[in-house]
């Protein structure tokens, strides 16, 4: 979108000393306001007779904005700005997960638990049978999330340590959301080999995997094979987690306009790692046809040459063999699902889809359609902004998912596992709330963690897992 | 030491019922004391008129010893044994450590700010300033506990699940004494380059690596080749931690019986990974004379085809070329070192050292020599027992190294840190305290960590570190 709102993730605040008069704060937050940006707190820092030092956070946004802002303060007459601080910088100063004991270290006894000599009874324990690691150990509630850095939110490949702060947010999402202790990994090789190895020796800790912005086609290869090496879950959220999200909206949004899975044509634009994973498992549900675009255009049976993952693609989808642009593709078309690039369409393309289109435009920040113009001709528009209704948004996901391998003891991902999930995400909105606004739950919806977890863990029943065994080392049951 | 006392790493929760008659409680606590077993608590959990349910927590010796105790309650009148618990086992169920958010998710605001689409402007930062990630990332607080399995305290070669217990500890004793997130990175392969290229390839997200339970000479080379491909520290801490710890106890003990370190003779048994580290530190320190002992007995210029690190002591040690018995070469000596294995000497070996004999039997759980017997004739002794006096733990050391070592962005760990650390180990027991059964200081006392922690920050003022840059995501200073 051209005109962006300011937002919190552009929030600044600026320490301006102003003369004490009575309308000096006002002078201030008009001048903030005439700038287009809000303010959101005003703190008195410091005052005397004839001065009062203040700071003034405010949202703003963009970095540019955010300049524009201050110079505007400073320009006031009697306004001296003398430090802007950045808020989101502020915040992850340090960064934003710790590693904290569950245990007491207070006294001797309880380090002769902890560490030597207790713990190598523990040890033995765990030597004679592996199995007892899942009990006791930290791999019993713990996973990796593995990236090379190589796709990094919508920033490219900018490297293993630019993609760490994104690594720990996940970190603590899933840990909010999910109740799992989440580690970043992040890995100084984009070398397909190599990512396999590292994680293949560093899994004895992780009671699962979570792969996170690795580029495509490197990142199918990666899945692939660790689901081969490894007895854990691995699941790459930008694939498994958006698709699981995407079935879940897109569940919701055939149930408002009343349309059959089965039934729908759909145009997926971005046939990368969210795109294929997005396609699968609508053809997975059912969904009646569907044609993948890409940089190369509509994936067609005319095309060589091409990668395992959109060779796998050609053979599976596009029934019609339709070579043509994208504007023609969406033309009667009944859903658009963008997973690709700013502004590819008009609201005149939308115009041009079936009765009661369903657009979800995906992109991140600005979306392959400006959503205000989508929705002049759509009955449900969808994007990933957190601005806008209908957000779609991997939180939903991700930690319910995992939450419910780990308490399973899950060995590995399964597409049931996915289709559950997304079935439990879609069932909290419920009958009664259900609209061409809320097809999915808020992301701080509290039932939704658990539900999807209940999901995967049913889900999870068929596949192996080890038997529960007592043994004297169980804590006592009640009386 | 053939008879062990009971300890709280021993320690089991008996659930029992007995009929309710006034002696009850006193039958149970006499049968656990003629056991040999010391009842630490008792709780009633349930009772009616003529039963008590009851838990009885007990110290116990060993294993075997527990279940003596468990037995003989059995057979007492009366008395029904219901379920055995193993306190050890109950505390490390799922594991000692979690990963927890420093910052608030609670809402949408600081969700954007922590994650998407805030957390974008502090990836790009960093892309642009690599060094900012030691700013606004973990990295400048975390270390990894890495280990191969190999060397797991006494057990040996027990692999990296049943070495994750060990790794947890440490992470949780790395927190609670010097304020250090650590995290456990257990490695399911024993093959040095590998070890060597997966530690390189994880190293970003971290300010530190610490090597740990890694069979020597491998542990040498790991670590050497990662010194010269990071610029991070790389400490491990079975070599240098016990050097540092060893270094110390002797400094103070030298102090009491009134030597100077270069005049005395050292002997050592154990030439691996702490032995090595501590020779070499000691040579450094200025010692006069030291011999090695390992399995072919010392380390003399007689020997051939040794590995390096032995090769190295073979030309650095043992100047008069001694290549007789272990007994044999403690005669006169002032100082034994043992970092190897139980029941090497007998007290009469100690009664031949020279006057006023220093001896460091450290092997656990137990020592070279029995420490009773040992202080028959020995003027200081000391072991790595928590229930006898003088004990050289590595938790004086590696804490506040790693402090220190992360305060000053250090990019490497230097003997000078090492030499400085044990100095402030040693003068936090003070003029005043210092005895023959006080060389150290307690584990728990809490001036160590900060002590050694500023002594390693002083030493790595000399090493190379980024320069100080204001930025504006800088704290607004206080006006």
């Amino acid at each position: 979108m051209a005109n962006r709102l300011p937002s919190a993730g552009f929030s600044i605040t600026v320490r301006v000393a102003v003369t004490a008069d009575a309308s000096a704060i006002g002078r201030l937050t008009t001048c903030v306001g005439s700038a287009g940006a809000i303010v959101t707190a005003l703190d008195v820092v410091d005052s005397d007779h004839t001065r009062i030092i203040a700071d003034l956070t405010c949202d703003t946004a963009d970095a540019a904005h955010a300049a524009q802002v201050s110079a505007a303060l400073h320009e006031l007459p009697g306004v001296e700005v003398r430090k802007v601080s950045d808020r989101t910088f502020l915040l992850h100063l340090g960064g934003k997960i710790e590693v904290t004991p569950k245990i007491a270290l207070r006294t001797r006894d309880e380090l002769s638990r902890a560490y030597t000599p207790g713990v190598a009874r523990v040890c033995l324990a765990i030597a004679e049978n592996p199995e007892d690691a899942r009990r006791l150990t930290i791999k019993r509630n713990t996973v990796a999330v593995v990236t090379d850095g190589s796709a990094v939110l919508g920033l490219g490949n900018i490297g293993p340590a630019a993609a760490l702060p994104v690594m720990e947010g996940k970190a603590a999402l899933f840990k909010r959301f999910g109740g799992v202790d989440a580690w970043p990994v992040v890995l100084d090789t984009q070398d397909t080999d190599e990512i396999v190895r590292i994680v293949q020796a560093i899994a004895p800790a992780y009671g699962g995997i979570n792969l996170e912005d690795i580029a495509a086609p490197r990142c199918f290869e990666i899945e692939e094979r660790l689901r081969g090496l490894l007895d854990i879950p691995v699941f790459h959220d930008d694939q498994h987690g958006t698709a699981i999200c995407v079935l879940a909206a897109l569940t919701n949004a055939l149930r408002v306009v009343g349309k059959n899975i089965a039934d729908v044509r759909v145009v997926v634009s971005g046939a990368g790692a969210a795109g294929t994973a997005i396609m699968k498992l609508l053809l997975r549900q059912g969904v009646g046809d569907v044609i993948a675009y890409d940089r190369v255009g509509a994936l067609h049976r005319g095309l060589t040459g091409l990668n395992p993952s959109w060779q796998w693609l050609v053979e599976h989808t596009n029934a019609g063999n339709y070579a043509g642009d994208l504007s023609g593709a969406i033309r009667g078309a009944d859903v658009f699902i963008g997973v690709s690039a700013p502004n590819l369409l008009t609201g005149a393309d939308i115009a041009g889809m079936a009765k009661d289109a369903i657009v979800f435009a995906l992109a991140n920040p600005d979306p392959e359609v400006d959503p205000r113009e989508a929705r002049e001709h759509a009955a449900i528009v969808a994007t990933g902004r957190s601005d806008q209704p209908n957000q779609i948004n991997n939180v939903l996901a991700f930690p319910g998912v995992f939450r419910g391998m780990l308490d399973a003891g899950a060995r590995g991902f399964t597409a049931d596992m996915a289709l559950a999930a997304a079935k439990a995400i879609a069932d909290v909105v419920g009958e009664e709330k259900i609209n061409a606004s809320v097809i999915v739950p808020s992301v701080f919806d509290a039932r939704v963690a658990p539900a999807v977890a209940a999901a995967v863990r049913a889900a999870a029943r068929d596949v192996a897992r080890p038997s529960s065994h007592s043994t004297d080392w169980e804590p006592p049951e009640q009386a």
